[in-house]
C-alpha cells in the first residue's frame, strides 16, 4: 500500500489541499496522504526543488509525491509521472523535480496526457485537484507509469530554475539562501558535497561564511556551540549549510532574506 | 468505511483540530479524517458556507462532513445532522450549511439532542470537540440520523446568512468577494449559472468585470492569456467567478477585499 | 494499534512535520499521526507544558505523544520516554512534560540512549526527525519502554518551567496569560482548582479578574452572557481560566499578551 505525499504552494487556509485529500480517497480509498508542505513561497520553484529534494527520501520506498507549484497551470506545460531513486513522483514541468535529479540517479518519466486517468471536468485553474491528485492515486494503486501517456525524454525536461552554488576560486564557494524556516533559520543552496571539498582543500586555513555583512567563523556541531543570540553556520537537517542564531531568529537578526549571497571561504 | 472531514474557523496554532481527531479517533478508530480547512475568517460564517458547497462533492459518498464555524457556541443556538446528496453534515443551525442547500436538493435533518452521543463533560467554548465530533464519528460508525435528536423542519433552518449575487437588470448581475485565498486570489459569490444566463443574452456584446475602479474585459481561460501582473477574471475551481492578477497578487495589486462589490455587465 | 500524536514548534510551513510522518511510516506502516498543534512558539517550552497537559487525555489509552519544543537539540539535554496515565510520551528533558505529571500519577521514565531505535544518521538540528519520530513509531509498534535506555529517576526530571498559578492571600490567586489562541483568547495557568477553591472561600462575596487596568466581574458559562465586544472571563476548554471579548479578539481589545499578570479575588 503506497503512501502518498503532496508538497504544495498552496497554504492551508484554503480548501485547496483537503480537496485533493477527498479526490484520492473517492480513487484509492485506502491510500495514505502525508502533506510534506503547503507553504512553499506562492509560485517559488526553486525553494519547492530544494526542500522536495530533502524530503522524498525520509519515506518507504514506492511512495508517490506530488508537487505542485504550478505558476503555469491552464497553459501548455506539460504534467510529468517519473520514477526515480525507487519513488515516483509527479510534477508540473517547471523545474520542480531538478534537484531530485541532481544526482544523476537514472530516471523513467512520461508526459501525464492520458484522459482516462483524471477527473471528468477539467478546471482552468485547479490541476492539482483535476488532474496530479487522481493520477497519484492511480499510481499508488498500482498503476503503472507507462499508461498515463508517452515517454518524456530526460533532455526533454525543464531544468536551471533552481540556483545551484559554484566555485569562484577553489576556496570560494558562493550559493545563496533559498529558503526560511520558521525559526528564521537561512537554508542556503550550498551541500555537504561543496564543504567537504573546501575541508580537503583547507590545509590548516580558517574557515569563514560571509552573509552581506556579517562574516562567521567556521562551521559548528550544534547550537549551543556559540553564545546565546550569536549568529552559526551549521549543515542543517537537510544536507545544506545553513545560517542561524543561537535561541533567536538569523532573519531577523541579521537583516536577511531569500536570494540573498553567502559565501564561504578558506582564509 | 466513511470519511470524515473537518471545516473550522480554529486555525491550526492552537491544539483543538488535533484534540478533535482524537475524540474520533477514541470512538471509531477506523474512521478516516480530513481537513478541508481551518482557515475560514474567525466566524466568518457566510465564507464557511461557500467553501462547503464547493468542496464537499469531492469526497467519497457518505462521507461526513463536520462544520464549526460557531460564534453561538455555548448559547442556545441548535446544531443539526443532515443528509443531502448522498452526503451527512454536522453544523451549527446558523447559515454554514445553505449554500449546500442553495441548489434544492431534498434533505433530511434532525436536531442533535440526544445526550448519548457526545462527551460526558461539555464545556462551555468547545462543542466541537465535546459534542460535533463524537457525533460525527458516530455517524461514520454507522449511527442513523434519527437517533441523534427529532427532525428538523426543513423550513425551520436559520438561512439569508451567505450573500447571494442578484441580477441589477437583465444585463447585470452583481455580487462581492467572498474570500482571498492564499495567492490573493478574490473569490466572488457569482456562480456560473449567473455567467451563463448573462452568456444567452449576450447578442454580439463585451462583457465587462468590475471592481471598484477596475475594470476588466471578458474572462479568461488561463492566467496566462492575459500579460503578466495584469488583472483577469476567470471561472475558479469552486465554479464561481475569481478575479485574479498573473503571477500576482489580486488583492494586494487591486487594493481589494472581503465584501467588496463586484459586477459583471454586459456593454 | 496505537497512535501517535505531535506537538511541536516547527510551524507547518517547512517540510519537519511531513518527514517525520514519512520516518514513522517507514518503520511502523499502519500508525496513524494525528497533529495536536505546530504552533507553539518557538521554544517556548511552558506554552507546550500546558497544551500538551490539556490534550492527551482526549486521545486513545496508549497513544504515544512526542512533543519536540526542544531549544536545547544537539546540545547534552536527555530525551526521555515515558508511561503516565495510560498513555507514552516522547519528550526532551526541559520541563515539557512537567504539567502531565503536575496531578502526581505515577510515572515510569527512561532515557533514550540506545541507538537501535533511531536513524542512520543523527542531524545536529532536527532530533524530531532523527530520533523522536522513530522512537515513538518503534514504541507504538509494541516496542517495550524498557529497551530504549536506562531508567530516568522521577526526581531527576527538569521541572520549574511553566509558571504556576499561586494564592497571594486566601482570597487572591494570581497568575498569568499562558497563551493566546488564534481567536484572540487568553488562555491563563489558572485551573478549575483554584477557582473552585476560591468559591469555597467565597460566602456571599464578589469575584473579580483582574488584567492589567480592566476588572472583569465574575465567570460565565457562555460567550453570549455579556454583551457583544465586552470582556468576560470563562472556564475554557483546557480546564483553565480564559479571559475572552464576546464576537472579539481579547488579545487586540484589551491589549494584553503571554506573561500578562492575572489576578482572580474576592472582593
Amino acid at each position: 500500500m503506497a503512501l502518498i505525499t503532496l508538497l504544495t504552494d498552496f497554504g492551508l487556509q484554503d480548501e485547496y489541499v483537503g480537496v485533493m485529500k477527498g479526490v484520492i480517497a473517492g480513487i484509492h480509498p485506502k491510500a495514505r496522504v502525508v502533506d510534506i508542505s503547503h507553504g512553499i513561497e506562492p509560485q517559488n520553484v526553486a525553494q519547492g526543488a530544494y526542500i522536495l529534494a530533502a524530503s522524498y527520501a525520509f519515506f518507504p520506498i514506492g511512495s508517490v509525491h506530488v508537487g505542485v507549484i504550478d505558476p503555469g497551470v491552464g497553459g501548455d506545460r506539460r504534467i510529468l509521472a517519473l520514477e526515480v531513486d525507487g519513488h515516483r513522483f509527479v510534477v508540473p514541468d517547471n523545474g520542480l523535480i531538478e534537484m531530485v535529479l541532481a544526482g544523476g540517479l537514472p530516471l523513467t518519466a512520461v508526459s501525464v496526457e492520458s484522459p482516462r486517468y483524471v477527473l471528468d471536468h477539467i478546471s482552468h485553474t485547479f490541476h492539482g485537484r483535476d488532474i496530479f491528485a487522481p493520477v497519484a492515486a492511480h499510481l499508488a494503486a498500482g498503476l503503472p507509469l507507462s499508461e498515463l501517456g508517452p515517454a518524456a525524454d530526460a533532455d526533454s525536461l525543464v531544468t536551471g530554475v533552481a540556483p545551484r552554488c559554484r566555485f569562484s576560486t577553489s576556496r570560494c564557494v558562493e550559493g545563496q539562501v533559498i529558503a526560511v524556516d520558521r525559526f528564521g533559520n537561512l537554508m542556503t543552496n550550498i551541500g555537504t558535497d561543496a564543504i567537504d571539498r573546501l575541508e580537503l582543500r583547507r590545509d590548516g586555513r580558517g574557515m569563514v561564511v560571509e552573509l552581506s555583512d556579517w562574516r562567521i567563523d567556521g562551521l559548528v556541531t550544534a547550537y549551543e556551540k556559540v553564545d546565546r543570540l550569536a549568529p552559526l553556520a551549521i549543515i542543517g537537517s537537510r544536507g545544506l549549510l545553513e545560517i542561524s542564531v543561537n535561541g533567536g531568529n538569523a532573519q531577523r537578526r541579521l537583516g536577511a532574506g531569500i536570494t540573498d549571497r553567502v559565501r564561504v571561504r578558506l582564509i
